[in-house]
């Protein structure tokens, strides 16, 4: 029986166009001025010019990175390294732990420092920023419960307020379009399809601090040698997002509707808001423990998540959870379901027998 | 005709033990709990395994990076950060560019920087670290003119001292071994032959600061996703390289001897020190431009190099070449021809005739 893939959010298999981009590829040094560099050259400008496209970008405003994390740090430290100390760097308590982690670091580095609280859907609220913030970081969506932030609204009230705003793209672009304005959104590739890599779009004019000193590398703003596969393999999976999130993005929303009735009806307390991600199931059960149940999925032939995989192997609950207000016990009881755009109604129907099967017989804890 | 590439210290070719360890790899998120995410790990931990029994190191000493640049700057950043700013941190003037580029962000940081010259041969003197040096950076070998630093004395004359010392290996492990006991070492994969990535060894007991914050990945000293693939193919070129330095070594010693004779004997200054990288024929003409030999020869079916390809595109002169007291244009009259694991002795002796026929007949400049 083909095993049932129910972990979009924690990394996106690789899409067909990816691995077609892959195919063939220049492996030569793009810094190299010889043909064989030249030619990875050559297509380390296409990815760029791709990713550019996909974007609504200039080809100068795009720096790939290894990661979406990088990019997130990049963002982060390079823009607030070159701000005044006294202006204070915003977040939100239900961010990515790459976002968190960096301005907790900042802050060790005397930074100003504000987290901001969410509300029960994990949603931020942009009258938390203020006339001393300088920089603002917002996740496009959240990535443990699919939760919208309000984007364009947050960036408003910070360039008003003359703030500069990052947008953390990592979740969501392959489902929703990005609103336009942010001074910095990082992308993470894995999770749009391309296995790996990411990029920092930067917007003209805005000035960062590498993280990564040597050579002139991706416009000064990270040295090292350029990874032309992962770039090219980000440029084909961003460049499938804004052609598809639109039509993916109305399948999704019907698979994870029935997804999201299953658990409702098995007790699951559905998590995030109603303005979600179109591929989240995700909900929490005070009975039961989230690494139990995503044992008994994977064995009954499910990929499922009970929140970041990047907390994951750790026990400790998630952080957007508490953040959100719910209790230890349900927070350690949570399941993520996030469908991908080769999920079909097919694998729906079967995994919505294995989950009931599985969540109807096994006892609860306690 | 099939194309010569000389050009292995800007960037090896990709091992065949690396495309082979690539294939069928699992495509999952390594910090996934589920069987997709497990297959990931599972490989994740093999290619760590096999890095540290090449490296003679244990699998907790060994981070992997995106790339060279990215290990020199997380050893440096993060043992910098962390020791007191009365601490010197000392480098060579010779130095690739990573390593001083991190150095001189950590002096605008508040850090004590010196950078000590190097001789006519690039070489670095231990004589440099003194009582107030914290931290140290070498290269195995320097990049641009092969010659081999005092490693082993540095490193005993460093810990007599009580500071700690980085080796900048990406230049040279696929040659020559690793003298033991350096508190960090730093690998680029483009150099090794397996096109990319990086990883940092970090001796039991010192502790870094990391450069990117956000998940538990990497020991704690590298957040974000694990790029599982790039990690296998740096393990299977680390691998091959400890098993064959040295027979491949033996051969490069041939085929480079053959080269360098061939360009003394064209008016090239031999540049670099007799103990030198075997692949290594580097030389400057005083009356030719770099860029004039590299064109000439790519169309010829050569691909060499000027120096560092990280610095190429640009018109400067090599910063390693000025710092050996070559005048301003013999530095811009350099050429570096590297071999490879799979060079053959048809290809040089093709390559001596077409480079002597273009260094023979072209005009020299002025």
């Amino acid at each position: 029986m083909q095993r049932i893939f129910l972990d979009d959010a924690g990394g996106a298999p690789i899409l067909p166009e990816v691995a077609a981009a892959l195919r063939d590829l220049p492996a030569g040094n793009a810094s190299s001025p010889h043909s064989e560099g030249r030619a990875a050259r050559a297509a380390l400008d296409r990815a760029r010019d791709l990713t550019a496209e996909a974007l609504g970008a200039g080809r100068t405003e795009i720096t790939f990175t290894a990661s979406g994390t990088e990019a997130v740090n990049l963002a982060l430290f390079g823009a607030a390294r070159r701000l005044p100390r006294s202006g204070t760097i915003l977040t939100w308590a239900a961010e990515h732990q790459a976002v968190l982690g960096a301005v907790r670091r900042l802050q060790a580095e005397g930074h100003r420092v504000e987290i901001a609280p969410v509300d029960h859907a994990a949603r931020a609220h942009p009258d938390a920023i203020g006339p001393s913030t300088a920089l603002a970081s917002i996740g496009l969506a959240n990535n443990e419960v699919g939760t919208l932030q309000p984007v364009r609204e947050l960036i408003d009230r910070a360039h008003k307020l003359g703030a500069l705003v990052h947008v953390d793209a990592c979740a969501g672009p392959r489902w929703i379009p990005i609103p336009h304005g942010a001074d910095l959104v990082s992308f993470s590739g894995h999770k749009l399809g391309s296995g790996r890599g990411g990029a920092l779009y930067v917007k003209d004019g805005v000035r960062i601090d590498p993280l990564l000193y040597g050579g002139p590398q991706e416009w000064g703003r990270r040295a090292g040698h350029e990874d032309v596969a992962s770039a090219v393999a980000f440029a084909a999976s961003i460049t499938v997002c804004a052609r598809e999130r639109q039509v993916r993005a109305s399948t999704a929303h019907r698979l994870s509707t029935a997804l999201r009735s299953l658990l409702a009806g098995l007790g699951g307390e559905l998590t995030g808001a109603v303005e979600r991600l179109p591929n989240f199931a995700s909900c929490a059960f005070e009975d039961r423990k989230g690494e139990d149940m995503l044992l008994a999925l994977d064995i009954a032939g499910i990929a499922a998540s009970s929140g970041s995989a990047c907390a994951s192997g750790s026990l400790d609950p998630s952080h957007v959870l508490l953040a959100m207000g719910l209790s230890l016990d349900a927070a350690l009881g949570s399941l993520r379901l996030t469908t991908g755009y080769a999920t079909t109604d097919d694998e729906i129907a079967r995994a919505r027998d294995i989950i009931s099967s599985i969540l109807t017989r096994s006892p609860a804890r306690a």
